[in-house]
């Protein structure tokens, strides 16, 4: 029995092509391990600290490569884009080095530290109130009245084809240590990365198993997995996950992550503050809430790890410092 | 003119010897690169983060190396230590993994987080007033009572092999990225490590200038450089590097050091607050206070890298949370 395979929207050689365009301006993160959580979950962790990226999350690769993308006569209306605050940044770093305007839509509530720090790449910000308005008709407004081109957060071939640049690395960075790997888990909002990030994976080790990790409640990819068609989840206050909120998977990404995804653990609020505290106090390393939530989901024992080799990308670190403080207190 | 040189008592053998020997327990640290620090100091910068080390500090590869060279019918007396809590860790983790007893007379006022986490690699803690007790007299004490070996945190020539691992990988990373080392820094208190790490980098690279950096009011190094013999520095309070209030160079390590180092630098405390603050927020790493003074050197301007290539060793990462919020707020 055969099966006509439609061919998925973004391919390993679109993310080798990512890598050649975001190689001269994106930070190659290393692949790091740690005795302390080895011994801790039985199992040879390798983690991918994204937080080392330029902007402070990998979503500088996906922003770039999609940047460069605009035709030459386009650029010139600049580009706008809505984020809770990763996106933003990544989206303003890449229009400051190609010379382009950003403007950044952005939850009245997304933390200070992401607002700021977009700014500070030189984007103009717009506030929007997250319960009231819609950020995508804002962002359309803008789009359509400056000429600027919409940079959607992860519904786009070349967003996708950005952001699994760190799958390649990961994969690379493997086969050069010998290892193959068992698992991979990375977080998901709109679930760009994990599915580049499962693309790059699974074209060099097709036996791995890619895993989405997501807040307690905020877990509409593992439901649409389940269902085999996009689900909502059902969530309606708030995590302290702000950059995994996305109400819904992707089209595009779904599209990918329901070919090449095993499944999806979630861990509460609780566990995620329990995570940013242990990667502070054993790993060293900041790591925002929604960065640590593969993370939280090993230690807690949500992923059976027990003699794999287990990679777990740890997806940003822009946390606000008194958060931050009250999470490793 | 000949002058009768006499062999330094570390060379970059001893160093080759020591990486096999730690190579298996030590986490081999990466070289990291920040696009937003090197654009903020106008160099290419490196940094060693040996945070990301067993134990939180560089101090595991050189306690380590220690440790395996003590012959097994000595073994069953275990060791003795004094330190403010990096060494005390390397030691410990060292003796755990070799199955021997450890003891270590710590400071009443180290870190909490530093004495919690000697005692959980099982050693033995004993605490003693910095102000009116000799610790060399304590754990001398102790040694002789037990038959345990005392491992001294810098003046031993394996101690020296060992942290000088690190720079040993330094210059392999930079040689495989085809980079030439203008400045290599790193941070003192006995001088260990720098010596080590001088050791290791000048048999590479010959031409690198190799800066000591120390915590104002504590450069007994730079002070004992520029005097041509050791030096007690003049200070009688504290600084909040704790893990850098040594009073004086040691014999061996000034021996090596007063060979191949440059010169020193310092940095205040307020300037080493905000290196910690700027690693926090613009490199996610979290550097303790004593870890982060030659990063505070760059930043405030004391290190002429203009253009150059700089290596910055970022020695530790133990650090109490209350104190770290304080810094990062």
């Amino acid at each position: 029995m055969t099966e006509t395979a439609k061919p998925l929207p973004v391919s390993a050689a679109d993310i080798d092509a990512a890598a050649k365009v975001v190689a001269p301006f994106a930070v190659r993160t290393p692949l790091l391990s740690f005795p302390v959580l080895d011994e801790r979950v039985g199992a040879k962790v390798f983690l991918k600290p994204e937080m080392l990226q330029r902007t402070g999350s990998f979503k500088f690769r996906g922003a770039f490569n999609k940047l460069v993308s605009i035709p030459t006569e386009k650029r010139g209306g600049g580009v706008v884009a809505f984020s809770s605050g990763n996106h933003a940044q990544g989206v303003a770093a890449a229009a400051q080095i190609l010379n382009m305007q950003a403007t950044i839509v952005m939850p009245a509530d997304s933390p200070l530290t992401k607002r700021e720090r977009t700014k500070a790449y030189g984007a103009e910000v717009v506030l929007y109130d997250r319960d009231k308005e819609d950020r995508e008709a804002i962002a359309g407004g803008i789009a359509s009245k400056r000429g600027a081109t919409l940079v959607r957060p992860y519904d786009d071939p070349f967003v996708i084809a950005g952001q699994g640049t760190a799958g390649r690395e990961i994969a690379e960075d493997l086969t050069a240590r010998g290892v193959v790997p068992d698992i991979v888990v990375a977080p998901a909002s709109g679930g760009g990365l994990i599915a580049g990030v499962a693309t790059a994976v699974k074209a060099k080790f097709p036996n791995a198993e890619v895993i989405v990790a997501e807040p307690q409640g905020y877990d509409d990819h593992a439901l649409s997995l389940r269902a085999g068609h996009r689900e909502a989840h059902p969530a309606a206050g708030r995590t302290i996950c702000d950059a995994l909120m996305a109400a819904m998977p992707g089209e595009l990404t779904f599209s990918i992550n329901s070919k090449l995804l095993a499944k999806g653990v979630s861990a509460s609020d609780e566990e995620v503050g329990k995570a940013v505290a242990f990667a502070y106090r054993e790993l060293k390393l900041v790591v925002e809430p929604g960065g640590a939530v593969g993370l939280a989901a090993l230690l807690a024992g949500r992923i059976d790890a027990k003699g794999k080799n287990v990679v777990i990308v740890l997806s940003g670190g822009n946390v606000d410092a008194d958060l931050f403080a009250k999470l490793v207190a």
